[in-house]
C-alpha cells in the first residue's frame, strides 16, 4: 500500500482526539513491518500523556517481541526508558508514520526523536514539519526521513495548534438534525454529548448567547466525562439574568456577562456553543467550526440560511451521528 | 489488526460502486499476505464485469509474483483462466476478505469458489452468505472459511440485490446543502453529480415530480458519463406538459405522465429524484435515501421538516461533498 494510505490511518486517529489535547497538537501515528502490515495505529490523546509515536511504538512492541509487560506502563517516560532498554535491534525492519515531526526537546514527556534515533527505524514517514520553537529539528536528528506525505491533510490536523502558538484557538460548536433544524429537544446522541463535554473540560472559556442561557436554562459544565467545567461568557446586550439558573454554580467558575469580546484576550482555547445569532457575531473571530449531525429530521427552526461555503477538515461516526470539523472557504 | 479492519476496508471499496452493479450485488475483497500485509483492495464495478475477488486476486497476483502480463487482461474468463495457470502456490499463505459468500456458478462470470478452490488461499473471511438460490453454496467448497465478519455492515450492503431479488429495489436520491435547503441553483460538485448520471443510467426507471418538471424542465439523461437514458415515470395529477422541455426528446427512452403508481410493477431497479412532495408520497415504497451534502448553506426552502429517523448505511467524500446511504429507522 502507498504511504498515503498510511497516513491517512495516523491522521484519521488524530482526529479522534480534536479538541482533547491542549495545548499540545492532535498527532497521529502508524507503525508498519517491513511488509507493509500495520503493526499499531495510536494518538496523543491528553496533554501530558505518552505521544502518538510513543503509544504506536508500545503497541508495536507487544505485536514484534510478543512481551505484554510494557502493558503496565502508561507514562510516556516509563514507556521510553523501557523501549531504550528492552527494544535492540526489534524496529529495525519498520516504518513509523507520523502526521508531525517527532518532538525534538523533553518537556512534560520526554523526546521522540532521541527514541526513534536509537530504535533506528527502517523509515521515518513525516506529515507536517513542525514549526514550534521549542520542538522542531527532530527531523534533522534522523536518517530515512520522507516528509509531507498528505501534508495538507496533516496541516488540517494542526489548526488549532498553530492557532494557540500565534495567540488564541477559537472554535464554534452546533448540534443539528440532517434536515438543519435544532429545536424540539435533545438531538445528539450520547456519544457525542459526551464529546462536547470532553471538550469544555479541555476548553478554558466557554461563550454563549444571553437568550440560549435564558430559554435552556443550561448547566455547561462537564458531567458526562466528569471534567471540569470551563468559565463562561455569555454575550448580552441585557446583564439580567435569573440567579437560579444552574450555570451560575458551578464551582470554580468564573462567569462574566459582556457585550463585547475584550474579555476573550486572556484566553487561549475557546469554544462557543451557541445559535444562528451567535453564529453571525463571531464569524470573524472562528477558526473553525464542529458540527454534530443526528440522522433525523423534523424540526421547524433551522440552524442557519446565512450565506456560508464550507470545506471539511474530517467527517467521522459520533454514536449515530456524524461529526464534522469544517472551516469557512476562502472567499 | 483484526478480521474486522480488512473486511472495513473492502466494504469502503464496495460502496463506491453501490447502484451501478445492477442486477448484481456490491462486493467488496481484500488480499492480504501471511503476515497480514494489505496486498489489493478491490470491488465489483458493473454487471458482466469481474467479480471483486477476481480484481483483488488480479492485482495481489501482480504484487506477488512480480509479473505485470496480468494487467493486460480485463475479461473475468481470460483473469480466471490466467490465474489457474499461473497462480500456483502463490496464495497458498494468503487470506481474503469478501464481503459476500463468493459465488458458485458460472453465468457472465466463471465461478469464483472454483478460483478460489484452486489457489487454495490459507483463509477465506465471508462477511454475508449468499442467498441467491443460483449462486450460494461457495463456502461449502471451501476450506479455512470464517463467515459473519462485519455481518451487519455486509449485509447493509446487499439491500439493493436482496430487493431486486425479491422484487424490485426503490431507492431516493436527494442533494442538499448543510443546512438542508435546496434551492438557488447548483447544490452539488461535479463528481456527485456524475455519480448521479452513472446511477441514472443503471437504473430502468427514474421517477420524478410533475412540478420539478415544470420548474427545473430537466432532461434526466446520464450524459456526464456518455451512459444511456432511463425511462421516465412523472408523478403528476395534471397531465398537461410543455413539450418543449428537453426530457421528452430524449431518443430511445418512454416517458409515462401518471397519477398513480401501477407503472412501477415492470421495474426493478427504481430511481426516485425529487422533493419534499415526491418524498412524503413515496415514502412507504422507498428501501433507501441517498443523499449528497454539499458544505454550505444559504437557501431559503429546506428539504423537508417532515419528522423521520434514519440511520447511515454509509457515508463517503463525493468531490467536496458528502454522499451518504441512509435506511429509515422502523418505528
Amino acid at each position: 500500500m502507498p504511504d498515503e494510505f498510511f497516513m491517512r490511518l495516523a491522521i484519521a486517529e488524530a482526529w479522534k482526539y480534536q479538541g482533547l489535547t491542549y495545548p499540545n497538537p492532535a498527532v497521529g501515528a502508524v507503525v508498519v513491518n517491513s511488509e507493509g502490515a500495520i503493526l499499531s495505529v495510536a494518538a496523543h490523546q491528553k496533554a501530558a500523556e505518552a505521544h502518538a509515536e510513543v503509544l504506536a511504538l508500545k503497541d508495536a512492541y507487544k505485536v514484534l517481541s510478543g512481551d505484554t509487560t510494557i502493558d503496565a506502563l502508561h507514562q510516556s517516560w516509563d514507556i521510553h526508558d523501557f523501549l531504550h532498554v528492552n527494544a535492540g535491534e526489534l524496529f529495525e525492519e519498520c516504518s513509523l508514520y507520523t502526521t508531525l515531526e517527532p518532538c525534538n526537546h523533553e518537556g512534560k514527556t520526554p523526546s521522540c526523536a532521541d527514541l526513534l534515533e536509537t530504535l533506528s527505524l527502517r523509515r521515518i514517514i513525516i506529515g507536517s514539519l513542525d514549526t514550534h520553537a521549542i520542538a522542531a529539528g527532530g527531523a534533522r536528528r534522523l536518517r530515512h526521513v520522507s516528509t509531507g506525505v498528505c501534508h495538507d491533510a496533516c496541516e488540517a490536523l494542526l489548526l488549532p495548534f498553530k492557532a494557540w502558538q500565534k495567540q488564541q484557538f477559537i472554535f464554534f460548536k452546533w448540534a443539528q438534525r440532517l434536515d438543519g433544524t435544532i429545536d424540539g429537544g435533545t438531538i445528539s446522541a450520547i456519544e457525542s454529548r459526551r464529546n462536547v463535554h470532553a471538550m469544555r473540560s479541555v476548553c478554558d472559556l466557554l461563550v454563549i448567547g444571553g437568550n440560549t442561557v435564558r430559554e435552556d436554562r443550561p448547566t455547561l459544565d462537564s458531567r458526562l466525562v466528569n471534567g471540569s467545567a470551563p468559565d463562561i461568557l455569555i454575550y448580552s446586550h441585557n446583564s439580567v439574568f435569573d440567579n437560579t439558573i444552574p450555570l451560575f454554580h458551578v464551582p470554580r467558575r468564573q462567569v462574566f456577562i459582556d457585550d463585547h469580546w475584550d474579555r476573550l484576550k486572556g484566553y487561549r482555547n475557546i469554544m462557543i456553543e451557541g445559535g444562528p445569532v451567535l453564529l453571525e457575531a463571531t464569524q470573524s473571530m472562528v477558526d473553525c467550526y464542529v458540527s454534530f449531525i443526528a440522522p433525523s429530521s423534523g424540526g421547524s427552526i433551522p440552524f442557519t440560511t446565512q450565506r456560508a461555503d464550507f470545506e471539511w477538515l474530517h467527517v467521522a461516526p459520533s454514536g449515530c451521528d456524524l461529526k464534522m470539523w469544517l472551516r469557512k472557504k476562502d472567499e
